[in-house]
């Protein structure tokens, strides 16, 4: 029994977007969002990083529910994974419920969770924590931070959040509730450090919209194609607002588009004009000029609709000269060369593509920032949201704002974090880390197996097959070499018939002095052709020997 | 034989970096530089990319020589490669020859290529071209454009360049030079267009000295660490001038800064005051605020100085907090997410990082651009140095500087560019492309060799190895199975087992029902195991069977 309230990030930092919090009090623990990771580039294969729960799953009694501040996947997409564990509670926002449940149908759980739909203002307990949906802006609709009631004082978690004193849709974040609760007492801040090195402030998402106005007015006689991040529904409404304007029909491309547009429009989020959007086999009967592509793959990834029209593998649309495309988004770091690669091919294609000044961003900058610390004057602030250079910058401004040194923390996967009125410190550390999805594997690839990856992904690898007669330790058929992303085998004939040489000898003179443990064999050979490998072509294949005994 | 000017460009466009251009009249081809590509992220395992020169070794009796615009990677890389198939001499100014030099006594190839070092103003023959070199300002020392005067006319080439007024070295770009050329008339101009997108001038490299004299100043109590490029002779110059002017000794780290450092220092190119460079084991006689050490990789490449520095894994130097690093580079695109990094590695250790406004580019920007068009008034322009986006703006550009879109041609890899007064056109093509560097094997790993390292990577592999006697069409031995990259075994015995029994299986129906070709049988063995693998795991291992008979 403890009576201290207790923040432990399970994810976050050391995986960017596995965003996970816990939030504990005596005997009840609350979750804020669950998100995946993409893998990073020495991750070979993995397809998915989801948190590790372990921590969760040994006070599986004390957890009572998760609150989800909005619908981007890195706060939603290990909701599946973790439910199918632990089987709680999700309280969220209309359009972020409608994504959390397209994922639970994907993963055909839907059944099984229980959900409840809050609106802005609303407060649900979990067991002693009572927790406040308040309105925020970000490149989703629908997005919420919180105001966590504990029995030692107010927590306020942002979300991912900016501010926008004209959204495309709903209202302006409720600065006037940040204020009203700042002057109730705020505990702790926890907010978004995404966009903190930028000066300034980011601006409204209409300024996009005129953007578009501007294209869709200089661009009267091409076919437009637009890509963009899917679950932008503001981004999408003002492209489609812009078609409507200029007489073209819209056709939506991709398939995680169409599915956030459908859920948007159902929830009334989406404002479509009738017989604007179109199916793509209709495009047929419009000329170009009156058509737009929405589409996905503003991030140059390979399987993303965009991708595949600029490589000329889509099977319906085709880049013709005249068209012009327009990436209404910016690279997220790491995905700058993919996304060049893909406007470079599409400019040799003949289009015209516009990627400057055709995006902002869903995150405040400097000067938002500071604007909650001053509406809110927590007691404490824990930056959240961001690699650790940007949490850095955000200490630094946390105390900037006036907040001691000591009262600012930036927290670590894993820590634990006791907080009340006079204690600010971590005093301990539970289990945390990645889990890798490979497949329908969740867990079964780790290091061993990645390393093993990384090896072959560089060096390939050349199987030694060798049958030995038992008893008499005779070779009886081979060495046969098998080699994959070692060399070109035509060319190399020579090299692998030495090879065999050297394999041959090594076993004989292994077996002619006794060696009868085939796994000391194995390592004979390993180490005699590694080292015949790497004087003759300096590199190092994955070697494997296999002895079979008749 | 033909009487036109042909230009033929052996890389660049399709494979970035590798750079170099032959230039063809009559019986007479010389070579414009030939630079090295880094292999892109699916180019597993390669070291290096070189350009295939198949076209320069058919006509090797014809190629006069090369002249090289600048020493940096993507325009010397390769020649040690080419000229172990060519032998030709080579012409450049003096710190170029001095890091090809250097590259040359690498490949033990010194001795055998004559060279000669060219001052700006300077003109060699090479048959009927005669070629000038005129200064120009780079972010490496002693660049140059090119006159090259041909029966038909004079070409431009700029190579890599920018406008500096207030160069840190030497003398602004010969714009004089180039106006002259202007006046007598020039038939082509070649432009770099790297920074083609971006408006306005590239400040003077000296901007980052002030810069760096405010950082010295801001920071006396503490120790500094500066990553730059290696090559970037004048910048590390500057940070040797504020350290001097600081009070700080100086201790280079990282082979290829050290080298370049002095080969500069040899030749005069940099004034280092006596006593300011120490060896990094002096470093221990001097407190930390007395120290500045200038490093290799400002790009977060893996085994650079710094970040070897950040991973703590570095023999001599360990970061403690206070410490202040600054990056004075800034990402060449697909390197973002390792620089990062880095700067999240050395933060979480404690030091200051400082990486925004600490550099200058070496690229001229639009302005720049112009003025080149400005004083040399070309009948012809041919973009060069850039992706294609990059070519098709400056593509633009050249038309609003007055020339004829049909003066205007952005050229693909090994496309023939006839050229005279009356004749601008494509008019045929000549072979070309990459070769892959990997250990001491050039080019003999070709697209089957990566993509098995592509399946390999992705998914591991299988091997299967069985043994069936002679004659009978008995199985006698196995199916032994190891796995590498796939699955932790020890958690997936049942699954291995499952798979013996289907490879068991499937073997028997085959040998039972005649099937004695062991390449059908392997097949079959593939077939069966494959579509097993994908329906348990969504994973697709390469599978590698092994059939001995005895």
């Amino acid at each position: 029994m403890t009576d201290r309230l207790k923040i432990i990030p399970l994810g976050g930092l050391e995986q960017i977007g596995m965003n996970i919090t816990a939030i504990e009090y005596d005997d009840d623990i609350m979750i804020i969002d669950c998100g995946i990771s993409f893998p990073d580039d020495d991750m070979l294969g993995i397809d998915l990083v989801i948190p590790d729960i372990t921590y969760l799953k040994e006070n599986k009694d004390k957890v009572r529910g998760m609150v989800v501040t909005h619908g981007h996947e890195d706060h939603i997409g290990a909701i599946p994974y973790i439910e199918k564990e632990l089987n709680i509670p999700i309280y969220a926002t209309r359009l972020t419920m409608g994504l959390i449940e397209y994922k639970l149908t994907e993963h055909d759980i839907l059944d099984d969770v229980k959900r409840k739909v809050v609106t802005y203002g609303q407060t649900i307990s979990l067991g002693q924590f009572h927790v406040e949906f308040i309105r925020t802006n970000h490149s989703i609709s629908d997005s919420a931070a919180l105001a966590i009631y504990t029995p030692v004082g107010i927590l306020v978690h942002t979300g991912d959040f900016k501010v926008d004193f004209t959204p495309v849709y709903g209202e302006p974040i409720d600065l006037q509730r940040f204020g009203e609760l700042g002057k109730k007492g705020v505990l702790a801040l926890m907010a978004d450090s995404t966009n903190v090195e930028r000066p300034g402030n980011t601006p409204s998402e209409k300024t996009v919209g005129k953007t578009f106005d501007h294209i869709f007015d200089d661009n009267r006689d091409h076919r437009l194609i637009i890509a963009t991040f899917a679950s932008n529904v503001d981004r999408v409404q003002q492209i489609i607002n812009s078609a409507y304007k200029y007489g073209r029909k819209c056709i939506v491309e991709g398939r995680s588009m169409v599915n956030v547009i459908r859920i948007a429009s159902e929830l009334g989020i989406m404002q479509i004009p009738d017989n604007t959007l179109i199916e793509i086999d209709e495009g047929k009967n419009y000329p170009d000029e009156q058509l737009v592509y929405i589409t996905t793959g503003s991030q140059g990834e390979n399987m993303a609709a965009l991708s595949k029209i600029a490589a000329s593998i889509h099977n319906k649309i085709s880049i013709v000269p005249g068209d012009v495309v327009i990436f209404s988004s910016s690279p997220i770091p790491g995905n700058e060369k993919s996304v060049y690669r893909v406007i470079n091919e599409l400019e040799l294609k003949g289009a015209r593509v516009i990627y400057h000044d055709t995006h902002v961003s869903g995150h405040a900058c400097q000067e938002e920032i500071k604007l909650i610390y001053a509406l809110t004057k927590p007691k404490y602030a824990i930056p959240v949201h961001g690699e650790y250079r940007h949490l850095k910058r955000h200490a630094e401004l946390a105390q900037e704002m006036g907040i001691p040194k000591e009262n600012v923390k930036i927290m670590r996967c894993g820590e634990v974090l006791e907080i009340s009125d006079d204690v600010f410190d971590v005093t301990g550390r539970v289990t945390c880390g990645s889990v890798f999805v490979d497949g329908l594997g969740v867990g079964d690839v780790g290091n061993i197996v990645l390393r093993d990856r990384q090896q072959l992904s560089k060096n390939g690898l050349m199987v030694v097959a060798i049958t030995i007669e038992k008893g008499s330790y005779q070779i009886i058929s081979g060495p046969d070499i098998v080699s994959r992303g070692f060399v070109y085998v035509r060319e190399a004939e020579a090299l692998i018939e030495d090879c065999k040489d050297i394999v041959y000898e090594t076993v004989s003179d292994c077996l002619y002095s006794g060696v009868t443990d085939w796994n000391k064999l194995k390592n004979c050979i390993r180490e005699a052709l590694g080292q015949f490998l790497w004087e003759r072509t300096k590199r190092n294949p994955m070697i494997l020997p296999i002895i079979s005994e008749i």
